[in-house]
């Protein structure tokens, strides 16, 4: 036997199919933000979504070494005290699993199965990356910027430490960060303690933890996550198309209060203040509209103030008059960039991007 | 429409049927602890598992008051700052879900479908619950103390605040605190903020969170958690058991590396060493059992001394001898009490108490 019997092709759930034992063994692990999450400006560490492809590695910070090296005038490597001597910069990001809504498409990639709650949002401390990249210096053939973390597993077969590249324009555009601290405190293990990149407006796969390597190439980088994992596809052989910022998502908090088991929501008639996030990776938000007839009559929903930091997510009320009987709340944002949140997403194999309108059954009594 | 026909008695999986919806609802809502957490003495807050049965509700700690009543000489109230004038204690506690190891039982009972990381180790700090009655003074003819949390909800079409009760003598013996802080900080709101009670060696489902009222009562608490919910039965009609204490349990570190999806294990051939945890809710734990080859063979784990918190996890670690091909890992542990973990525990409809024996498939190559 060998790794290659255990580590199979991934594949689309069949009709009916409920969720597999693999799937719960990722569900069970990894966790999402209860909805009610929302209500915070900024997400508890406890309550912010975790996705970690292999295991959360052991690390220390003490004898923690990240290296910037490949095409540079002059190889770097820094301890936490020499990196925290490099500059301090906070900023506040929501970061989103390119995964978030995978299991609600059909049919279902078969992956870590995420309703609509893979989010949160930080206070993210740390050194800008086009900082260091400037005290190495790039050489004028560099082209992409690859980030390897200390976790190390297989996917489909190939054994890999986790890896992700960014152009050279992006890893300095961006406002990429190196983090060592999650709002004001030390990473947690599962945030990627001691040291991880924070890309601002990308989906969560480009923000690698556990960050012990920056290496500068001459090529596009090639490797797994970029081109084999993170990739929109409508078929096994479809080139695709990478999966890159994060889509305009709007999210109410679940108004009243549940049932353990469905989830269904229960709320008394009257005037209930529905109340919500919407964030998108492109641009700032600039509208939510609000249905609470399925998607049949929209309202404009009122904004708060934007955050200073214009990517993190921004915060919308809008007063529902309820009346007895059962009713289906939904909700779309819209960027300043001209996207807008569909009802329903186009589907793809790897059940990335899914930003289909969040519905939301409730019973006034 | 009402509230009852969205909240359904509970039942069993049909056989072959993967998990459904609403399993998965919860699943993504609430979460374990990644197993190589296991490593932590103490868990950081955000791997600590967590199980909420309705929202995490909206608190503040500035106006929260917690009374005390009943069947007292004297109603009290504290507000945090009074009630933190009465005394600091800090006690390291393991805490389990009573429904850790549901989903692996056959049939499946539907609820939240845990696999064996419903765990984690904190160190709470607050006020003996003994000492907070001692100075109510209880009356004669007290019986049971009934703890009432801020959650509300609905269960089996039972509106709701989340409320469990303990004998008089479980109150004081067990070592009960009410807490303020985890780990030395604040509680974080999925862990009850501000205010929450821990209860020493029993199943989470004791430990109220977000707590607001102590009533003392002249007879038998027959409310929702304790008399339906949390019980042990064999069919619909049996009267069953109460779950009260953490039935012992040994877990170890998965080792090696993980394939993503399918969470098989990897590791060289040579010496590996293996490390886990041991708890029980009865007793301290005197001995754990690894088994290299299915349960065929036992071997002795070397324990590490035990926590001053003798109901605490104590860690244990054994060397394994690892050549190619593939080994099934399994372990068990031993309290003080005389009870042992067995290799399938009996099988409840409500799927609590279930310390059947770890098993992790490893390759070796």
């Amino acid at each position: 036997m060998s790794i290659g019997d255990f580590s199979v092709a991934g594949r689309l759930a069949d009709t009916g199919e409920g969720i597999t034992g693999d799937e719960l063994q990722l569900a069970a692990r990894n966790h999402g933000m209860p909805l009610e999450g929302l209500r915070y400006d900024v997400t508890p560490p406890g309550l912010h979504y975790v996705l970690v492809h292999y295991d959360i590695p052991a690390t220390a910070a003490g004898d923690w070494r990240l290296t910037v090296g490949g095409r540079v005038e002059e190889p770097l490597s820094f301890g936490l005290t020499e990196l925290r001597a490099m500059g301090r910069r906070t900023i506040r990001v929501t970061l989103e699993c390119a995964g978030n809504g995978r299991a609600t498409l059909q049919p279902r990639p078969i992956s870590q199965p995420w309703l609509s709650e893979a989010v949160g949002t930080a206070e993210w401390t740390g050194v800008l990356l086009a900082d260091l990249l400037r005290l190495a210096g790039l050489r004028e053939d560099a082209v992409d910027v690859v980030f390897t973390g200390a976790d190390h597993g297989v996917e489909r077969g190939v054994e890999q430490d986790y890896q992700r590249g960014l152009s050279v324009a992006e890893a300095i555009e961006s406002g990429t960060i190196v983090a060592w601290e999650m709002n004001g405190a030390p990473l947690p293990p599962q945030h990627g303690y001691p040291l991880r990149l924070v890309v601002p407006g990308w989906y969560g796969m480009a923000s690698v933890k556990w960050l012990r390597s920056i290496e500068v190439i001459d090529h596009e980088f090639d490797g797994y996550q970029n081109k084999v994992a993170y990739v929109l596809r409508k078929t096994p052989d479809d080139p695709g198309r990478p999966v890159t910022r994060i889509e305009p998502r709007a999210l109410l908090i679940p108004p009243g209060f549940p049932d353990f088991m469905s989830r269904h929501r229960f709320v008394a008639a009257g005037t209930v203040p529905l109340f919500g996030r919407a964030w998108s990776g492109w641009a700032p938000i600039e509208r939510v509209e609000v249905s609470t007839d399925a998607g049949v009559n929209w309202h404009e929903a009122k904004l708060d103030a934007p955050s200073n930091d214009e990517l993190a997510w921004r915060a919308f009320a809008y007063d529902w008059e309820a009346t007895p009987g059962e009713h289906v709340l939904t909700v779309r944002a819209y960027d300043t960039s001209g996207r807008e949140q569909p009802i329903e997403a186009e589907w793809n194999r790897g059940g990335f991007s899914n930003n289909t309108a969040q519905r939301i059954t409730v019973l006034v009594t």
